[in-house]
């Protein structure tokens, strides 16, 4: 099942560069893992914004909270969560 | 390029049900033609709601506008337009 | 599945009360029926309001689509969509 | 009577971890104790967030202040409190 | 309990000015009833709108719902429900 | 005349729990002498939020100024402010 | 007493020319008035917009609700009304 | 030429009570100053709020922009520009 | 002087398309002759939506007004207007 | 291709004013350059707020991304992206 996922990212002024950085390494790594795993369907960036737009294939709305919780920026995001549905219209299947 | 486009159909109630049908079998051929030429990369239901998220990958904001102004349904619909760039941990290239 | 649906009947002034009342049996009958089903699991009024909120029970967001869009009221409602997941302290399952 | 309550968490970056641990604890063991007194009659996630949909059954709106003032995390919720009323479609009673 | 309820008023301009004469007066008629029966406790106008702040007494949230759909205007108003509880530092009583 | 106020209380968690306290307390008895006095005419708890609706009974917009930045806790609310005019079907006299 | 009214004019295209032009001159005439008794103390228009700010000096809300209701525009006004206050740093009178 | 600024001022908590009341002590005399220059033709104060309403009369909205980044408060403004014409049925120009 | 003007058109469904074509023409010849004469210095289409964001150079908020409230399709639009100021940064003047 | 955006800069007051007049004199020094470039179009300052409107030529999404992420104002900056295309009525290209 997809949900698409709008994530904004708002990494506190106060927050340590170098612990930044680690979270951050660390966010690369585990996305590109869900990426490849099929989890992660899409990935893009907002231009010109700290903010992507996902498209996550999981098996239910609970396999989803429980990936996006572990994502290793979640305490800095600001999530809008929208459940997709098959298009009609749509030539491929979700 | 790529642009996420977030529709709203809203048909007025006074629309004659048999020009609707009619302008939504349009819709619906136009926009199958247009994914299948590679430009409406992707369209997927907002469950419950008479609404769609899409992307689309065109040359640029010009051949963006010519395609959804063409669209049969564009006078009934809300729009929202959204450039997207390659995200640095994609692993796939836009 | 859960979903929460919060929906809000805006029927126009100019709807033909007799074509309204027929409506509101049908969509009575039917919600009854989906709720002795199982899948229109809660349904509560919204005090002083033409709304309700409502929780279904369904396979995954497609379901929930043919359900939803089924509703004899469809045309006229205003539908917010909620996923919901177990809760880590709920004592009970969903 | 029945109220819905929607929380959203926001517990501040600064507060001590372990002080925030032992509150979450306190929190989940008062939450589970009034879901075995009825009092707080469903408790779902919000898919993805930090955010709860909650159904109170409760005397009346002192009862119910009551007993969200004594929430652990009580200062770290935003709150959203709607009155709900017997649908007459439902088949179940409040 | 008490209920806040703000209601705002919007006849439609197609609405025969008789037949909203009539209504408005059996809107009045009907509200004075409740204010005399000490349902609807408070009224008063938000200046220079078409609107109202109202206080309601009743025994729970169905009895606030079968009060405010008899309103001769319901099918005009727009309205938001507050509850409402007992405030510590008040003088008196709810 | 009078105006309906709706405060929210914010009081930033890294206010010294002892200056808060006292805060309150005069907050407390400055509310309830301006009820003896007749000027803060209603307080009513939001159900559930760290709020009230009140409805002040002042001489004008200068009172009533006068009276709601004199409030110890005023520093930490957040104000809205709607001036009431008689309403032609109250039966009691603002 | 001061009140800054904001006034946007929604006049419905199906409204007779001849009647809106009759309505905006009773309009005129009476705003002058107005203006020459001192109760409508300044208007501006918006500019780009079909829309004023206005300021009224009236005795209170009562009087500012007569006048507003009044307007022979009123039917057709989204009306925005602020309390205005005595500023500390002002060098003129209210 | 007129513009409208609605001013709401957000000293924080942090702030040097001394260095704050320097600030508005300085702010007033500028306040007063541009108001006998006839540059700040109107200040009025919202009833309850740290807020004002003010109306400048600048040469254009260069001249604007320098006065008010020049207020002593400017850091710890919200602020709101509004340009404004000549209305057609004023009895004074602006 | 400076004005961002953004312009949302909403021609109702109901107006005659020989009138619509019409109007339409009779916008666009005014806009060009407009652009010609300095006065409208740019006009962009928002990508996606009937509506252009446009920056006209005028006197003052009077001429802008006449300007604007002198287009074909006025009745039809949505406006948003802003004042521009020279930025110290930029390398042109306004 | 033209992208508007619409820049606020929300400066920490808890920034070194040292640190932050050198980030400004950055963004200032960037900012011209990518004007001489051609790429940052126009650059205006909002009347009264720390704040522009700007126009940016760039090859695509990417390029404005890139262009943006690298302001030296980037992490304080609130910012709203709109892509632009050819007016059918500008008597000039994009």
């Amino acid at each position: 099942m997809l949900f698409m996922v709008e994530m904004t990212v708002r990494i506190p002024q106060t927050l340590d560069p170098v612990v930044a950085d680690k979270i951050k390494a660390e966010e690369k790594a585990y996305s590109q893992q869900l990426q490849r795993d099929g989890k992660w369907r899409h990935l893009w960036r907002v231009a010109g914004l700290y903010a992507n737009v996902s498209v996550f294939d999981v098996k239910d709305a609970d396999e989803l909270h429980t990936l996006l919780t572990a994502l290793p920026l979640y305490p800095y995001l600001d999530l809008k969560v929208t459940a997709l549905a098959q298009h009609a219209s749509a030539i491929a299947q979700n």
